[in-house]
């Protein structure tokens, strides 16, 4: 049994920067375990300030291991870094993942990095409350920069955009026709596009595709001039890429501390934070008051959801 | 704009059995529009026995093809068949997957085939609660089988395994190693797997992995012999294996009715339909509350989203 930890000694322990006390502050937050609001209170008034880039594409494109590198650039850099990896479904394929991770699971013991795997099955609430959560943990500990890389295909994806403020959409030369038709949904959350394993052949064509795609090209007759995704090469492999890819990241949060794109984005951050604060409450605490006698009425079809649900609220 | 519709009229006509208005009502309940409530009740009165089954998978593997067929062997044995369709993301890629679609799409004009497809991207409380409502209005209208197909890799199967009675995964034998990965997560939700594009080399080996990974014929020792997934292989390109595929899915819907496990499983769908309604029904009336000056209060860090979230609560 873990000691009884005081939350404002917590929180000043992370803001010293001890990853042991934001891995214990994270489980908190995130498991909505005790004081987990309290806590959640202090991180949140320390954050909103560092750049979180979302890393996003279908699976096998290689995103952990482009994750990776751009971890050692920001090392490079003496930057601190951040890194979530969100799985989506369980702890089981939890595991089986960690072979790809290898190429972040380097980084675990350097001292300016902090990785932390979330596993989003049996969220009350879902996975976004509890990103947002670790985030703010991450900001106080000092992070410089928070990478967060999902799996996911679609869902995941618009989530990754509403926690982000600069998403990185990953693909490969040679992608099948389904996961071709993804990219179009990608299209609209994406800040910036990298076809990745850039040693395989048809790399022009696919960045060709994805410029045509993106619509580049047409947008002289706009009057203002907004950001137009770059679309870059990369080979997570050996490296080739990474310098330039970084440079795009910290374009694309130039651009959005200059343009007030960035607030809007911060804005548009909590309120989504807020609507899953409510979500995750409301809904716990109305399943606290479901019985089993309950379901049986629904079962045998003596009530239903919506009439159930409003007695439930009452 | 549409005639005034009358709920009540609108569910007989739905009960005759009359597409239109099948049409209509599911738009009313998945967009929760006026009379989505009333209109919700009477069809979840009627609902509960028929077989829904979700067909999941991976990216690319075909399970849209196999849906098709799979359809076409249930109009053969004349039973009416309800397909619903669950895009991730945006209309966008909704558009784009149409492609994929086309052996479901053959069967669209078939008076004995409802088809509708679901995109998830904005629907408040999440994609779960407007799959229920569906589900409610193809049993209404008649259909004596439910498919219901997802794109997805993790999250999605998830909702899937707690709205579908049976769940079918689909494979092949050709697939990356971080999809190989996810199917460990996905031998959790499934009741029936299937290698399709069963022609191409590796079919034997697939098969056999997925049995091994299933754990059977380690199951010898267990005194209860429950059900023990079956891997069979299908041609969906060319129908082969599709008639033994549907006696494996009748299999399991007896099974479920034998075993118990069907009404428990109801059950479980009812307490997540109530949860969603009631993520759904709250949500919306907090969000109403919003204003543009809470959220500039969080951006400036006057309030953090718990403390505004309780507020916004009373």
């Amino acid at each position: 049994m873990p000691a009884k930890t005081n939350p404002s000694d917590l929180v000043r322990r992370v803001r010293k920067g001890e990853h042991a006390a934001a891995s214990r502050a994270l489980s908190i937050v995130v498991d909505d375990g005790k004081d987990s609001e309290a806590l959640a209170k202090e991180f949140f008034k320390a954050s909103g300030s560092v750049q979180k880039i979302g890393v996003s594409g279908p699976p096998g494109v290689g995103k952990s291991t482009l994750t990776g590198r751009l971890v050692g650039h920001f090392r490079s850099k003496k930057l601190k870094v951040g890194v979530l990896m969100v799985d989506p479904s369980s702890s089981i394929s939890g595991g089986a993942f960690l072979g790809d991770r290898l190429r972040i699971m380097e980084h675990a013991t350097d001292p300016g990095v902090f990785i932390r795997s979330l596993a989003s099955r049996g969220m009350i609430g879902g996975l976004t409350y509890a990103i947002f959560g670790a985030i703010h943990v991450l900001e106080s500990l000092g992070c410089d920069k928070i990478l967060i890389e999902t799996v996911g295909t679609g869902q995941d994806e618009v989530e990754i955009a509403s926690v982000a403020d600069t998403v990185l959409y990953v693909t490969t030369p040679s992608m099948g026709d389904e996961i071709q038709a993804m990219k179009a949904g990608a299209m609209e959350i994406g800040d910036l596009f990298v076809v990745n394993k850039a040693d395989l052949a048809g790399k022009d064509k696919a960045i060709a595709d994805l410029k045509a795609a993106l619509g580049l090209g047409h947008s002289a007759g706009q009057a203002v001039k907004a950001w137009e995704p770059p679309v870059l090469a990369t080979s997570a492999k050996d490296g080739d890429g990474v310098p330039e890819l970084a440079a795009g990241l910290e374009g694309h949060w130039d651009h959005l501390k200059k343009s007030g794109e960035g607030r809007a984005r911060l804005k548009r951050q909590h309120a989504t934070e807020l609507q899953f604060w409510i979500q995750r409450r409301v809904i716990k605490s109305a399943l606290e008051r479901v019985t089993d006698k309950n379901l049986e009425e629904l079962v045998a079809r003596k009530t239903d959801p919506a009439s159930l649900g409003r007695r439930l609220l009452k």
